[in-house]
């Protein structure tokens, strides 16, 4: 309990609560009984706690920072494990769209929020803290807008919310099926008529979320096939004067580099030099097939990249080369992006295993026992979706997780082993509880089950 | 409860137990409403509870087969998280092997038991019923043979069987550092004399365990590297009149391989066919550096492969060809190997994962919604290691786990897509009972912890 000994005082130190556990991860350090000192939603600061805080001892456990999947759609949920027969005679990643498209065409508000909230519950259990939505559905299923345009882009942002992650709403531009294609009757719900259009219907959406500080929103042109030239290069112009984050899919498929060779002449990264589209704002997911040229485009325009390894390899989109992005100066973040399974740190540990299966050697990008790793995990996220922090340094906010030492899958860590056992061996049995601005998460997955499963009996009956 | 009307009626009735569950993963089917009927540890029927069995419902679970982990070395749980920092210019298989002897040559049986049970407790926490310990380490640190020349491999089956896991003590023979190599001091643990003092060690350990039903043995030429060729022909042919597994680590790294052809001009699945080691009862570890015709002598031996796809990931091995081997008609099963992860799931689906990130395409080897990979980690396992069952058929031992269809990674499943869900998308969380022979596990990893620990300040302080 803290004392007051005035009335100034008490107010700051009601506000503030000093946790104690046996190692908190800061800054990419381990630290020994060191205190993570919060104050409004923020980390005041790491050491010893302040005259006055409430100090809350958190024996046996581990503090770390809060995990980010900086690329998610949410509504994929439904189509976990209902895309594993195989349809024809090639299963590849553009049969099982065709999966995810007959789903999302029949998705209700109430099912959209059902599925999603199903999916950010497991993400809070999972230790997520925050979550860039990658969100495309925005019309009802005949093509037509709901009477407000951000009905579902607000559906997914509340799910979000009421399990209490920190969301930014990545709010998708969906032009056509692709360059010189027929139109897809399956994409109609994502498709909006102009970039005037889609701007205005952006712009909205920030405004609606605004009186909630842990809901934001960034500009999303889905990729060069969706979106023609003009649309990125005025989608990227004004989201850059908004200073808000800019994601596109960027050379998951060899089919998707094609096209964009036919109609530009050139990769997806360097049209996307090309159209300005390329800065630090600027988060290129997926990133699969790049060459050297891509690799040195995206440096240059200081553009991150956002890995979704447990989805890549479900898909077979491939390998990230996330050494030569590492050794060119790029930042890397994580996402869950079809969520399939929902384990960041499972996705980290991707990134570096499956540079180990292509080189046949150890250690190819984190040679200091999981510290690097993790900060892509945490830090990485939050930075490409621009938000600070991530680090659980002072002035971050107060994202973070408690993880029980004494869980199997780590039991037996200490300070100079914390971070790999985190990385490469934790299971979800360890995370005990998850802070997002300070404040507890309930981490109820139990209810969230009954409307998701009635949801995917309307879906799937 | 049940009802009993006469006395032989009464002692039947009460030694059957049937278990119904939501559904029921049995034959490679999944079943709903269906009771698992269970008598002597073994499984009697599936379907309708037999007058007098004592009726368990099991509301909200599915039950499964248990899951197999068909090679381990369980003493390397000590070394978890303690091998990601890079130690010199280059890390891969062979660095990683310096540090994991380091750990080797300072355990004392104490530490042994220990550091295993913690590792048994984690496995049957993941849902693992049954191991196959890869045992190598037999003498003192000094190389000398403790009083009874099996003190540690007893050591280990105990740790298994205190948790209440069915083991098979693989254990191994190992008889030099390489062909043309110095005497590798840090092996010291590992050498015995001979293939004659090694046979007589391996019976009186089959002697030893004999009582307990649930604990025998295998033999285990370590690799072609540490056995010379008369070494394997004297084990291969005595393991054979046992009709025990004969398990041998096969074509794990390059390296090996080279060692082999200079020795013996060939590869080693070719040179243990001339050996006359490739039977039905013989399971090629790893088996990751295969050629057309290494493939074709393992079916032709009607041998199996036993992958360990997180293992072999951490490790910088490679991918298992899995998607060949069983074009040729080799049997699979899976092992956690290093123990690095323990869940034998995310094996299964690292087993077809890493050939869609080879192939850049999807369900390469299983067509049917997972329940080929299930079967694998299942019934694969058992196979390997010379046991019946694994499948939940009438005959088979009840071996089996209980998951709840409410966690967050499986929740909505169905009989349609449990397989799949369990296989793709399953967290340990939801598992939540096991069972081997009949009776359910306590799953106390807790009670492991803390001589855990104790044992681990002694190795690394």
């Amino acid at each position: 309990m803290a004392f007051f000994d005035d009335a100034g005082y008490t107010a700051r130190a009601m506000a503030t609560r000093a946790y104690v556990p046996d190692l908190l991860l800061s800054g990419g350090s381990v630290l020994q009984g060191a205190a993570l000192v919060v104050t409004d939603g923020t980390v005041e600061s790491v050491g010893t706690p302040p005259p006055g805080a409430q100090v809350i001892r958190l024996a046996g456990r581990a503090i770390a920072p809060g995990l980010v999947s900086a690329h998610s759609h949410a509504f994929q949920r439904a189509i976990r494990g209902r895309t594993e027969h195989r349809t024809q005679g090639r299963d590849d990643f553009w049969s099982w769209r065709e999966a995810m498209y007959a789903a999302a065409g029949r998705l209700s508000p109430d099912d959209l929020y059902a599925v999603s909230r199903m999916c950010f519950a497991e993400m809070a259990a999972s230790g997520i803290t925050a979550v860039g939505e990658f969100h495309y559905l925005h019309r009802d299923p005949d093509g037509r807008p709901y009477a407000d345009p951000n009905e579902l882009g607000r559906t997914v942002a509340r799910a979000a919310r009421d399990v209490g992650l920190r969301v930014v709403l990545l709010r998708v531009a969906y032009a056509r099926a692709g360059f010189e294609m027929a139109d897809n009757p399956r994409q109609r719900r994502f498709i909006e008529g102009s970039p005037d259009e889609y701007l205005r219907n952006l712009h909205a959406l920030s405004k609606a979320l605004s009186p909630d500080p842990l809901a934001t929103v960034g500009a999303a042109p889905h990729s060069v096939r969706a979106c023609p030239a003009h649309w990125i290069e005025a989608i990227a112009h004004d989201s850059s004067r908004e200073k808000w984050p800019l994601h596109l899919h960027v050379s998951e498929q060899p089919g998707e580099i094609a096209q964009c060779r036919k109609e530009h002449g050139t990769t997806p990264p360097l049209l996307l030099e090309r159209l300005s589209a390329l800065t630090e704002r600027t988060c290129a997911v997926h990133a699969v097939h790049l060459d050297e040229a891509d690799i040195a485009a995206l440096a240059r325009g200081r553009a991150s990249v956002c890995a979704c390894p447990t989805t890549e390899r479900s898909l077979g989109d491939g390998v990230v080369r996330a050494d030569r992005l590492l050794a060119a100066g790029v930042p890397l973040s994580l996402g869950t992006d079809s969520n399939v399974q929902l384990s960041i740190l499972e996705d980290a540990r991707e990134l570096e295993y499956h540079l180990r299966l292509v080189e046949l050697r150890r250690a190819v990008l984190d040679h200091a026992g999981g510290a690097l790793l993790y900060g892509i995990a945490s830090e990485g996220g939050m930075r490409s979706l621009g938000l600070p922090g991530g680090a659980l340094r002072p002035g971050d906010p107060a994202d973070f997780i408690a993880v029980d030492l004494d869980d199997a899958s780590i039991a037996g860590a200490g300070a100079d082993d914390l971070a790999a056992l985190l990385v490469f061996s934790l299971e979800r049995t360890a995370i005990r509880a998850v802070w997002v601005a300070g404040e507890p998460l309930t981490l109820d997955t139990q209810g969230a089950v009954a409307p998701f499963r009635a949801a995917m009996r309307r879906l799937w009956s």
